[in-house]
């Protein structure tokens, strides 16, 4: 039996990353930038006031001058002025205006007295030549690179693209899903349930899953357990998607059609059985066309933690996304580790670390409503002490 | 001056919750859930078998029986059986079905040996009254809430809500915001940019992390230094949106006429400048009929960290959230405070916490390029060493 380690390595090595898009930039939050994104010029563009005062020329200032004429105001978002006497002149300007050309500094309001269009600087004042004004190109060179290919696109980043003028960006095109739920006791939503009947959550919390990792292209199917309906169906989804999740019947009962039905459609068995709990009976595999296919527990939290420990990392791989640090967490009180397994555990966050959720086993799905994510406690026989920093794997989508 | 903490309760203490909207369940995930979803049955909703294997009555057992006759299979999904003579015979059972009626007991067909419609238990195998069997209603009894009012919806959670049937969802309406920028030097992105102009990055930042939290309807406008322009243009979207921010235009120049603009307009000041680098001269007000006005330092990098330490909280506030803890993350390098100001850095996460990025000031936006969010340093004279739990704010939108 694999271990959690080589269970994601196995399914990490199947990634085929996706093609490009080429999308709206007001349209791109959330999805992962392809190609670099690089300043079509000097950033700063220009020598940048950073403060509301006046510009003179250094010069002035060391030959004596304290009292200057101002002739004109420097305003952001004009071109630069110039300072046609610098010896005995000044120019009032704004913070993120150009510096005027034959000015070199600034020297802010606080530090001056204005009455008849002159100011003088204060006595006493400190003026270092160049002071105040940030030199074009000090941040980066035009051409640099501000985004790299594989960057989550939040909100700085949308920002920054839009600083270079990128009103499109070539972002990865989202890979399309089919959730299959298998087994004769499920009934939809809106149907009336029997008390031996389930609801297809795990479908559902698939479909939200993806969605928030920007694919919104994911396909619901619920199948009974009939071997040759299983068949035909999966068939005809491995032609259509280009990845399969299945929910249940992946376990060793005699209604767990699904193994046989893969490898009868020649998708090649990877691994099945993961030294891990919950979500042990896990299974995962590759089609003939290379369609990864995640064979997923079918118990409600198994589901949910073998979704965000593996197939979410597959799916940013697979969208380009630049490996995120693992997260760890303070453990809030001791834990005692399985001697064989990874233990899964949900917890809350709290002010003091991770409390762990009151949680009866995989079928307890309700123990995940106010939980923000779950532990990663590896095999062992020692406990984990209070305070200790543990893997956490949020609940972000 | 504000300290961080106080501009902040100022900001929370206008809150007022926003409406609520019905919504199909699927168009759900991100959003704030506003009335508590129950179940609708006990959970598990009957004595549910947790293996494959047979289920009896341990009377049989404890009275010395252990060869079972097989009379029949109970599969998830099927009303439960009847086992009409339990003393000697027994009903296979598959994972997640109903306990037959005249049954106790669960025995996994690890423990049994199988032929001629026989089960016979294998030596030494313990077998206890209830085993392998989750009790209805041991999980939650019908009615207990699930999630509660104040429940961000991620994948877990739109899983519980389809477990009850919930197929529609009272969530909170998103508020519609206003984004202005102001500014001569405001050049739109898909058009030529002289030397002196920027392209208005902030405003579409902004956007995206609105976008984010699940408000999409949010308007951007751009606007000269006029005053006349600026006050008409406020006074309209005041009366249109919910809420308005503004970047740029609250410094101390003599171009900055916003504060004044919104006083005419009957915004009442509650705070004008917040101990804290960058950001400091943050402007928040409150108009006539409740609309709150955040006019927001034009500097990139200040833009964005006042709308993720001040909008953001208030915004899910908005919502309905409950209370997100707050993140500390470990600090991979001492760090000097500043004497008097709050510090925001830019951070990257890594294996060992978190690594400064480089970064020049409020004007070099660049550095938030590669960040995953910023740290937050309260004023001090002590160095804070590294490996310090430092309060982190994620660029989660």
């Amino acid at each position: 039996m694999l271990t959690v380690e080589e269970a994601f390595e196995r399914i990490m090595a199947q990634v085929h990353v996706s093609p490009i898009e080429r999308i709206p930039t007001e349209r791109a939050t959330g999805r992962i930038l392809r190609e670099p994104i690089s300043t079509d010029r000097d950033l700063p563009p220009f020598d940048r006031s950073t403060m509301d005062g006046i510009a003179i020329a250094h010069a002035a200032f060391a030959a004596g001058c304290r009292t200057f004429n101002l002739v004109g105001t420097q305003a952001a978002g004009q071109p630069a002025a110039t300072l046609a006497h610098p010896a005995d002149s000044a120019i009032e300007i704004m913070t993120g205006a150009m510096r005027p050309i034959g000015t070199d500094t600034v020297i802010p309001y606080e530090q001056v007295e204005i009455s008849d269009q002159q100011a003088r600087i204060s006595d006493g004042t400190v003026v270092e030549r160049g002071q105040f004004l940030n030199a074009q190109g000090a941040d980066r060179k035009a051409g640099d690179v501000l985004l790299p290919a594989g960057t989550l696109l939040r909100s700085p980043q949308i920002a920054i693209a839009i600083s270079t003028g990128a009103t499109h960006l070539a972002v990865a095109k989202p890979p399309s899903f089919a959730i299959v739920s298998v087994g004769d006791e499920l009934i939809e939503p809106d149907r009336p349930v029997a008390q031996f009947q389930i609801r297809p959550s795990n479908a559902w919390g698939l479909r939200a899953a993806l969605h928030g990792l920007g694919c919104p292209a994911s396909e619901l199917v619920t199948l009974p357990d009939n071997p040759a309906a299983i068949e035909e169906t999966l068939s005809d989804l491995l032609a259509r998607h280009d990845g399969l999740m299945l929910s249940g019947g992946v376990s060793r009962g005699k209604f767990d059609f699904i193994p046989a039905a893969l490898e009868k459609l020649g998708v090649a068995l990877d691994f099945h059985r993961v030294s891990q709990k919950p979500g042990k009976p896990m299974w995962f595999g590759i089609s003939p066309r290379h369609t990864p296919v995640f064979a997923l527990p079918g118990n409600p939290v198994s589901t949910m933690i073998c979704f965000h420990r593996f197939v979410k990392p597959y799916i940013r791989r697979t969208l380009g996304a630049t490996d995120v640090q693992p997260e760890t967490i303070a453990l809030q009180s001791a834990i005692e580790p399985n001697r064989s397994l990874t233990l899964f555990l949900p917890i809350r966050r709290t002010p003091a670390g991770s409390a762990l959720q009151e949680y009866h086993g995989s079928g307890d799905y309700a123990a995940l409503g106010e939980s923000d994510g779950f532990l990663e406690i590896p095999p062992g026989v020692d406990i984990v002490p209070a305070g200790a920093a543990i893997r956490y794997h949020a609940w972000d989508v």
